[in-house]
């Protein structure tokens, strides 16, 4: 198969079988899809349009034996996730793919990956209207673009003193999900496959990202960790945040599962995957006190939970609140992946 | 240096210091640049957003010991020959970039990698955006972002019988120096200079792809060699082509210091190179005749050779015709990655 063959099999679909969050009566934005030297977009009158671009490499983001159909889902989620971190609603998205020989020839392999990705595409009504395929060690790189009406993108950098710190979702079910699969620990069945639908299936909260619109001052992604991205909010908004331990140890999905396993799991042992294990495809953000009831008719809205865990203050940096009342600084180190 | 950085350091420039095409009163197309979890883009009102990605890995698209600053030009030039295929100016770029550790480490490579595609990304009024990096085999994944008026785009189904073909600038010249650099034969220094710069310094035609508008029926990027990539817009427009060789075999540029290899490189060896070489980011395009005076006009405005080198016929296929009139069928075989 060449890899012309290659995109125009797997990659592409008819315009009738992709969806369309628009109204009927709207212009299509996707003015000309695959099969060109660019893909022609246009964004709605009015909009600003949202970019963000990751790169997934084996045995640095997926093990090499990794099911198909979830990396294809996971290429995109994590570049969705960028996309509701700015409150945009996606448009289209691209793929590189550099694939070695053999990968290039498993049908099935291919056909699995195009299928997770094309869902969550889907599911989203965000077409992949452009590729590139060459040989290569494997590697994802998509492009996503999204759209928000101009000036109404939620950015790291608005965060104010006095503002609630809130997450959405559940942190820290990734790490240990790495961790198990890593043989770093045991994990009941039960808790491993909860966690590991985590891992392998991030949930982009694009919904959440577009209901927080007007209501948050800043939001970010946190997908190198808690602390780490909360930082980056702390930094560009020139503040600081204390986080409360007791709120945050709630976040971990897989806690439920782990009752029994006689300390092994405590807070001490899961709080640094919550605040630093990175692959949770959540958003941090910062909203008004007054705002709360808002905050949680949007999450409502977006049937996201949302958790608040702190609040922005004056003194930089970012502290953990015990509940005795004793603050302990955090490092706000995010992932690194040339730190390891 | 974290990964932060690393794109903070080499890749992110103050707004200042980055050239803009637009005239001063003109709203700036990037409302929000690298830092946050999107890029944010304002097109102009009335345009469409032409999309592209290319991915560029180690060993396959250039060699281990490439220049790093050639690489960054070259990284970005097969992007920016997307666009001009599309007759789009361009925006914006994204990089996602993944180093080795020791690529990762050194900063004189990082600098001149950056340089050499920031001061493209300066020459078009093109800034990067955005940007992801990871540990991972060498690999470079950009997506450019230009503007078309709407319906105005150039694209590849639009070649009609009767039309003439042409192509810019000149054809051939990077293979005849991979050639040269994997020792396939030996170059006069001369040769091998000339035709090295094409390989590793290409020229987008952004301004002949503009200045085409509304002039030329179809056009593509003949990234992936003229017989392979002209045979794209014979598919997608219907129609069939004669090449004629003698015009062809003008195209290769370094022919004027290949005079004294007694044979060695005559038309029967660079032919080919011509025909399927590949790697060359010139233009492909097609226009009726009564344009070609408007063909040339907008080539002098783009300052840009262009050459007729033959008509679009309502036979299919892809021919070349010799000094006596003979016509050979040419296989419409493009460059493939997984075929080699």
């Amino acid at each position: 198969m060449s890899e012309f063959d290659l995109i125009e099999r797997f990659f592409k679909r008819g315009a009738a079988s992709t969806p369309r969050l628009a109204a009927p009566e709207a212009p299509d934005p996707v003015a000309l899809g695959i099969g060109d030297d660019c893909a022609l977009l246009q964004p709605a009158p009015g909009m600003q349009l949202a970019v963000s671009t990751d790169m997934l490499v084996e045995s640095r983001h997926f093990f090499a034996d990794a099911d198909p159909a979830a990396l294809g889902h996971k290429a995109l989620a994590v570049n969705l996730s960028d996309l509701a971190a700015c409150g945009a609603e996606p448009l289209a998205c691209t793929l590189a793919l550099a694939l070695p020989p053999e990968r290039a020839r498993d049908e099935a392999w291919l056909g699995a990956l195009a299928g997770g990705l094309l869902t969550l595409a889907d599911a989203h009504c965000c077409p992949l209207v452009g590729g590139d395929t060459t040989a290569g060690p494997l590697t994802l790189c998509i492009t996503v673009f999204g759209q928000v009406p101009a000036g109404q993108a939620l950015r790291r950098d608005g965060a104010q003193v006095g503002d609630d710190l809130w997450v959405s979702g559940t942190l820290g079910d990734a790490r240990l999900a790495l961790g198990a699969l890593r043989g770093e620990f045991a994990l009941p069945p039960e808790a491993l496959a909860a966690a590991r639908l985590r891992l392998e299936r991030p949930t982009p909260r694009l919904a959440l990202g577009t209901a927080l619109r007007g209501i948050a001052h800043s939001a970010i992604d946190i997908s190198d960790g808690l602390a780490g991205d909360v930082g980056h909010i702390l930094k560009a908004s020139r503040v600081g945040a204390a986080i409360t331990a007791a709120t945050a140890f709630d976040l971990i999905a897989a806690r439920a599962y782990l009752t029994g396993t006689e300390g092994q799991f405590d807070s001490k042992h899961l709080l640094p995957f919550i605040l630093t294990g990175g692959d949770d495809y959540e958003l941090a953000f910062t909203a008004p006190p007054a705002a709360r009831a808002a905050v949680q008719a949007a999450a409502q809205r977006a049937a996201t939970p949302v958790t608040r865990i702190g609040r922005i203050e004056a003194e930089a940096g970012l502290r953990m609140i015990n509940a005795q009342g004793h603050s302990t600084p955090l490092a706000a180190r995010a992932f690194d992946h040339f730190a390891d």
